[in-house]
């Protein structure tokens, strides 16, 4: 068994430490010297292209098309709506100068103080002020609206605690900003939006996601309504996986956009905005993996099925190869992506080891007397099962294998959701249970004031007011005021 | 005729607002409130994205995986390569301060004095010295090599000139950073790579480009040696196209990177580094474009035929689509990306000039007439002709068509060069022409005092010692001393 893996942390011993873990062993990504920021290896970044192209394929397909903003944006801006200044402006990398130059006692380099930017700039924690005074010049008219950019950028917040693909100072993603010419079209965009996080979370990354509003609290800065998915790992915390924004007129009254409308009066632009971010890449690990390593989706998964040879000598390797290259093709022409493995520096245990790790969904071993019988060893990762299976149409077998452990990982995670979501009404229950973790169902009456008790006395926040819950009139259960529906409470990430 | 139309300069009258309007009106890019940042918009955008698949494929192809690096850089880490920080530090943006605060004078933000940074962080001009850091790391024996790593990101120099694309504060590009076991190894990978750019510029962007390597004066600040390909605009000025650089094992000794090679010893890695960015966007616009905007080659344009209808009434629109639409069916099914632009809210003659001016490589118009004689008239956008077809066959024509275009507008640029390539010997000669532009063919005597008293006499650089050239020894057109081979000197965006 691969040194790595022995030493993983086990889930239950500590799930923190076993997700940090596999992320530095599953050669994802690691801390870099720059506080916060971290390096994605490639391993990890092919995951996250994948991601990306299915994401930027269904945004396309709504009508969204990519640009690019600067990355600085002038500290002015950030003022200019009053919200958001409030919830950035204590978490961002500030560029004050623009020139170094040889520090006159000879010792490297120094900031040149004559190079003084005259305003400060601001690496944008999201770009909301820079794309809306773009738009003041590309919108004069109902006819230039709709308009629905995006763009893939990295972007900066100073967080005080981080942690690998969850909450780093840098981070990269997507965000898409649209302009309309009604509130009504604009709130439909910012829904459909979260309907498309929600898709690609629960058919492409085997996710589910519970969708719903934000309450005011949780809000982002600058939002009328904020629209988000919730994930539940496996320690019982939600993650909060993707928001999208109704922005209603806050940044067109900020940055002065306005259009004329079909009546030939002039009116504010209608604003959402949406992102998702790699803080994905946390979801899909901790909602998954297990204590042998990552399990990955076979929809996201770099390298799908994974063959390895087992033989004694050159010759087995050769015939064993003459028999497993066709089968690579045929893999291949089903839009499989194959890694066939029969490199002799590592054997056999080492490589099985070292691919359930790194979460490879299937796996075929071959050896001489499978040559012999037309057989083939299959194992999934997800249940790790083995079992043998004729050569014979092996292909076939491994593409509804794949889709099988698609829907598998997915069916787990959901049952794992349902057997820790909990409709709880007695705020002392509530207190007592959340200890263990899980999504909890209850009522509340819709004050800040509530909210914020409930923060403080158990560290769980309103997650969301869930879309698919039904209207159930109650009572609040820590201040038995009325409520109109059931909202979800959890820790979180 | 559209009103952009109309205004764009003519290249005779003044290239160089020519170009800048046709940025503009095409709507490929803008200038951003930020200085020297733009914004790029969704149709250069689109392009842009074109030309990062195609380059992405191709780095795969050579083994190259994607990976991700920080943004900022800490200043200590720029010094440690002592030409590196000499060719860097006076045009970098610096990172000072971590948060802003509330003006306690009740006036927007300001900077928080208290929230310093130790040690200030710039933001990549380049990324080298914080991936060497990283790779150090990485490897310690020769089986931990070649890495071949590629990262697509923004980078940003304080340029004090810039223009749109060619050369700007902020920009995006890809940068690939690969690290080998032997000086040979890595020589090979940087001309490889070269050959990939040189591919790319002829096959997709059908730009002919020389490739060649840099005088020492003209290398990348730390490297051993700089490869380039340089490519002859419509004005005779070179655009520097795409550089990769043979980085000896600087980098290695500067971030102490080294591997335990097959012989047991300790040994610095060798490394390469090369990239090519959004500039590549002013190659292709000033290679093609004419006085009627912009010529796109087929293989990197959004959209490669736009289909128009003209007709009077909404029947006769309707009789249209009936035979349009299968047609639009069948060139999607060769892969083609088509348009049909049946909007009623703007004229035939306002499309025909906006898609000639967004370099639309084929455009199809048809008529009621058309219908009944069962034709299409044709344009191509290169040469302005146009043609009737019949409309049976008409989606393969069209097919054959672009390639065509892409290779007719690939041998009307190499015509152009050619015409504009001199063999000079005479520095008399040399001075005079050069006022035309154009490629100058010389002799130089292979001193640094030669190229700089060229420089500052002439305005014209030694863009490279090219490839393809032969021997052939002769004197220095300036000194009279002996050269061994020609090189070539033009001036330069």
């Amino acid at each position: 068994m691969a040194k790595e893996l022995k030493d993983l942390t086990k889930r239950k011993d500590n799930y923190s430490q076993w997700y940090n873990d596999l992320v530095i062993k599953a050669d994802l990504a690691e801390q870099s010297p720059v506080r916060g920021c971290m390096v994605i290896k490639p391993y990890g970044y092919a995951i996250w292209e994948k991601m990306q192209q299915q994401l930027d394929r269904m945004f396309k397909e709504t009508g969204v098309q990519n640009a690019y903003f600067p990355l600085l944006i002038p500290k002015s801006f950030l003022c200019k709506e009053a919200e958001h200044v409030e919830g950035f402006a204590k978490e961002c990398a500030v560029v004050t100068h623009y020139r170094l130059k040889n520090n006159p006692d000879g010792s490297g380099v120094v900031v040149d103080p004559e190079a003084k930017l005259e305003e400060e700039l601001i690496i944008r924690p999201t770009s909301e002020t820079i794309i809306w005074n773009t738009y003041r010049n590309w919108i004069n008219s109902y006819r230039d609206l709709p308009i629905l950019c995006n763009q893939w950028a990295n972007v900066m917040r100073w967080e005080m605690r981080t942690r690998m693909f969850l909450r780093t100072a840098e981070f990269l993603w997507q965000e898409g900003h649209t302009a309309h010419a009604t509130s009504e079209e604009a709130e439909a965009k910012a829904k459909q939006m979260l309907n498309v996080y929600s898709d690609f979370a629960e058919k492409y990354m085997a996710v589910p996601v519970v969708k719903g509003v934000k309450t005011a609290n949780e809000r982002f800065a600058g939002a009328v309504d904020t629209y988000t998915i919730e994930a539940m790992m496996q320690d019982g915390k939600a993650l909060q996986s993707g928001t999208s924004h109704f922005l209603g007129q806050n940044f067109a009254k900020a940055f002065d956009v306005t259009f004329v409308n079909k009546d030939n009066k002039p009116e504010y632009v209608w604003a959402t905005s949406w992102g998702v971010s790699t803080r994905l890449m946390g979801a899909l690990i901790m909602t998954h993996s297990d204590d042998n390593g990552l399990v990955l989706p076979p929809h996201l998964a770099p390298i799908q099925v994974v063959i390895v040879p087992i033989y004694k000598n050159n010759e087995q390797r050769d015939e064993i190869s003459k028999t497993v290259l066709p089968i690579v093709d045929q893999l291949r022409g089903l839009g499989i992506s194959v890694k066939y493995d029969d490199a002799d520096n590592r054997r056999p245990g080492f490589k099985f080891a070292d691919y359930e790790l790194k979460g490879v969904p299937v796996r075929l071993a071959i050896g001489a007397r499978d040559i012999e019988n037309g057989t083939v060893e299959i194992m999934r990762r997800d249940t790790l099962e083995k079992e043998v299976k004729p050569l014979a149409g092996i292909a076939e077998y491994v593409s509804e294998l794949l889709e099988k452990i698609q829907q598998n990982i997915y069916d787990k995670a959901l049952a794992m959701r349902k057997s820790k979501t909990y409709v709880v009404d007695s705020y002392e229950e509530f207190k007592e249970k959340i200890e263990d973790g899980g999504f909890f169902l209850c009522h509340w009456d819709g004050t800040t004031e509530t909210e914020e008790r409930i923060k403080e006395e158990t560290k769980a926040t309103i997650r969301c007011i869930p879309w698919d819950e039904p209207d159930e009139p109650g009572v609040c259960m820590v201040t038995g005021k009325p409520s109109a529906r059931r909202v979800i409470i959890a820790r979180n990430y």
